[in-house]
């Protein structure tokens, strides 16, 4: 990609996934932020601005709120989608809806979250399955965290023609823990009332040909997600073989139980160590020593780091929709090494 | 049963689970509880003393501090052991294997709890299972909370024909509510480290014919075990024959999320509105309008009291062993009424 | 008060304040529950049913969908007010507001909840505090859980001439176990804005010659308020004084954590063991061994059980406001007798 | 400093504060970590093997075990001690106590953490109270991080003018988010059983001439610790005056609940978002706006990092043993400076 001038991202919504995603285009060589667009004018944007990003007001009465705050703003969202390539959306659910209709007016091509409906986009999005659809597209959507993990697992087996069809159940951390004084769940389980829950079709979105039920429910901590998986095989296998499919895929990190990484909090400890930045683990973090097989069904865990594991995918999304890199391995590549994926596999001698 | 004199029954450990199945045993109108042993000497013994029930000391060495802080004696385990039909040992887990030894050179019949192995008694019991078999035998184990409500589940989908392999994810709660100040876990989830786990193969302690494969995780709240289960039926069925097929267990109580009733903390608030001691379930809750069929599979989830579903099977094991009562119907009638079983699924519209 | 007609009582809003008054007026010899009004058609109402209340809908929209989910409803909370002498709101903060005008048009006498203003009704009521003041008013409001506690352990030092000034830390559950699933904090701790927080100036309203200072957070539990004080004395004083000053109140029960009361689980347990509907605690419950006394200052905690502790109150306010019983001690015993309230101290060896 | 050879520093136990105090030793211009010394040979030591901290093993018998799992094990503690001007020891409780007597016999400067008594070592270190005294001696503890707080507070009102007498009251977290999965506290508050708690003779062990009295009670949170004060000050005061006397610190950070920084887990992830590693919360975040002064008495409350806030008294205590830095002022600036100590005051506008 050399000689060629840098990708411009914007960021609209300075959240949980907002922030994370201006951290990893600023380490992207290829790319650079331009701005990132919020509403709020708090101790959050303060953060924002004291890593030098751009401030720009997601919406015209907003500006003056922020002057007031003593922010230094550059303009409105408006101005900021005349000048990149790509806007990155990380607002909350509704919001978005109402901002697509600005981003195609101005003619920006635009990332949704998982949020999101796919028929907004048209298309969903997961690198490993399908980064190439993507390319020269106006917009797309980078499905939801759980979906993500599904997409990627699944897809592992797939390509190593071991999976029939899979049925799993969510345990889905009830909030993110920056917000954990604002709501959530105590001493309790609630069962998402329907099933199959959403994730299951959501993950047809990406690959029409999973045969995938899911069940979820919420659980009262802030961590992570974590999935169990009980999977009907095309044959009989044996262990090896299975742990060699989701070594393939470079963003599921096999670690084990045995090593000490036992619980959820140690993983996050382990990345806390690993100095990622937020704690952030970008991998599905399988356990090897649980999984088993036996006969043709296969059973396996891991956990999902509901704020971060969608940020490489959002990264190889931007790439694929500017087609600046049309080759799917190469975009990942890129992402996982600036972003240090592939350190939990390795520390974990995986 | 007229004309008959009681059965006399002793508990020893009195603690959650022991507390419990004297209270049990106090509500049958064929049953006597000739007296709970203990080690301890403070509050906890002080409400047992507060019901009347004649204490002992587990082990000569606890009589003296006992009768320190006040109590009123009535002697030792040994003591008890010579004046009763069964004993049911609540005590805990590595407790227990050395009382049997005690047991047994008493020529006591006794009755232990799912924590202990199913060689120790070499009979592992679920009511609605196989109460026959126990009949005339001098010891039992009931088998754990888990291990009861999948025995209870499966049987029931068992006996309707529906049955042919079953595949659980079990969230199993940290800790009991009255222990949580001492240990318990937080903000985390622990997956249990062997796949299957242990409550899969412990069901065919029971019932050597069942199919069924079990995963479990620790998970952060005091109330109450969340089965989910996917289920390879042995045919193609409708949603009306699985929920007529869980109607024939008195124990399996249907409940509807759409009533409210929409997580584990609000139906053990119904338990209470019920007037149940200790807001206890003793049925299996399961939720009949999240219930889904597709084709051939069956996907639910359910809800487990560990503190009490064991507590009907004790009642009934008592009257199996001693043979008092040799037929299943009967006993598991009479030990319902006693309870208020069937409250639960009646006040449910179920 | 032989030869009287029962006090004809009823209630608004059937929740978790609402349903424990109901349960107390109907266990008082001289009350009578009119009937209850509320406004869903859910479990929850079934089980107001299955206790034979009547039931009435809180405002006419109701009455439809109530009927259509198969309840019998006796009428509207008009048809009700006719027929009462005093109504308990128990309906959410906003709520009560406007229901007082239709009780005021009414020329029903009704009791407020502490959520409210003490300018709404002009009289707070304690029972240990200020009974005599609201004989023969048309209204009065039964102070928050906080403020009850405070009031009724600060007015017993003052009883004893050893007050001079408190300043206390109120560590609060974060929301009802019963709605745990709705909302709540995760992980965190939450101070209230504001210092002094609004139990302080709150307990004012019911005895103004109180000088004390409250500082607030909310706790990531459902079970309690703990309570931390620090009590500046009138005089050096000594500890047997001290508990002697509390102890003269028979809504303050003295526990031990030596005796195994360690943490307001356990209480909690203590209280299902005896036998009390939802686990109520309805006294403050003191540690009488950690308290400590150091030259004129007094250092204690407590545990007030948000739910039940204001359910005694609102029985001695139903009383003072008809003006049935003129004498505060011989209507606390009256409720006391009927609520088991006694048997903590009891139990405790206090 | 410049022309003198580093400090040679070795760390004794990688744990919670071991890896945290390694990293910090790291980061100064004027030390060198000769190595960490551990008795684990799983993921852990391999975050400290992966920053290429050279590891000993702290006692022979766990060299073999090490060297089996692949790490190169440099030698044994023995052999790290001759080669070092002072060991941090960051080993459990009752471990450390053995440790003592071979520094002792091998002649090594050693610094000991809170868990320890200040017996141990004669002398207690905060800092900003007791730098000087510090100086040239062979050893040290750097008390617990509640004491540490309280000594920082209290030291600023005492400098000020300003301290009478103070009254706290401690939340405290039940245990360190790494370790949750193998214990702490569910749904409960559990009292300390003493009044005062230890941390407030404690404080004396720094300075004997505070007048400070403490009342302890562990919440279910694993994130910080949070102290509610109520402070008798020697005269009238007005607020601006108190917070000039914390501001004078330069480890107490001023915060504000009106600027979204409401509850601690919000601290954190601006810990975060400042890219701390760790998350580290090395200052007392003070809510500036929440503080109140009354005629002359302060109330306020402030929350602690449990895991942080020792480690940058650990750094100094460091330059104090070794008499390379006399001057308490330049050691304090030195490590402000390398662990960006500042940054949350300024970046809340403090």
């Amino acid at each position: 990609m050399a000689g060629q001038s840098s990708i411009r991202v914007a960021v609209n919504g300075y959240g949980v996934i907002g922030k994370r995603v201006a951290d990893a285009v600023t380490a992207q060589d290829d790319m650079e932020l331009a701005g990132v667009a919020d509403i709020t004018a708090d101790w959050r944007l303060r953060m924002a601005a004291r890593k030098g990003y751009l401030l720009y007001a997601s919406a015209d009465e907003h500006t003056e709120a922020m002057r007031e705050a003593g922010f230094d703003v550059a303009g409105t969202l408006s101005d900021l989608l005349g000048d990149v390539d790509v806007i990155v959306d990380c607002t909350p659910k509704k919001v978005a809806a109402k901002n697509v209709e600005t981003y195609r007016q101005r003619g920006t091509n635009f990332i949704l979250q998982g949020g999101e409906k796919h028929e907004v986009t048209g298309h969903s999005f997961v690198a490993e399955s399908n980064y190439e659809s993507a390319i020269g597209r106006d917009c797309t959507r980078v499905v939801s965290c759980n979906t993500t993990s599904t997409v990627r697992t699944l897809t592992a087996l797939k390509r190593a023609g071991l999976l029939r069809r899979a049925r799993g159940t969510l345990l889905r951390r009830a909030t993110d823990p920056w917000e954990s004084h604002l709501g959530g769940i105590m001493n309790t389980l609630a069962p998402e009332p329907e099933i199959p829950s959403h994730q299951g079709p959501d993950a047809k979105s990406v690959d029409p040909g999973l045969d995938v039920v899911t069940m979820a429910v919420k659980v009262p901590e802030t961590l992570a997600h974590l999935h169990y998986w009980t999977v009907q095989l095309t044959r009989e296998a044996v262990k090896a073989e299975v742990l060699d499919a989701f070594r393939a895929s470079s963003r599921i990190a096999l670690i084990e139980l045995g090593d000490g990484l036992s619980a959820i909090n140690v993983v996050k400890e382990m990345m806390a160590d690993l100095g990622r930045p937020h704690e952030n683990l970008y991998e599905v973090a399988l356990w090897a020593d649980m999984l088993k097989v036996e006969g043709d069904e296969l059973f396996y865990a891991y956990m999902v780091d509901n704020q971060a594991i969608v940020i490489p995918e959002t990264i190889d999304a931007i790439r694929a929709l500017t087609g600046r890199e049309r080759d799917a391995a190469r975009s990942i590549a890129a992402t996982n090494r600036s972003l240090g994926i592939g350190a939990v596999a390795e520390a974990s001698g995986g």
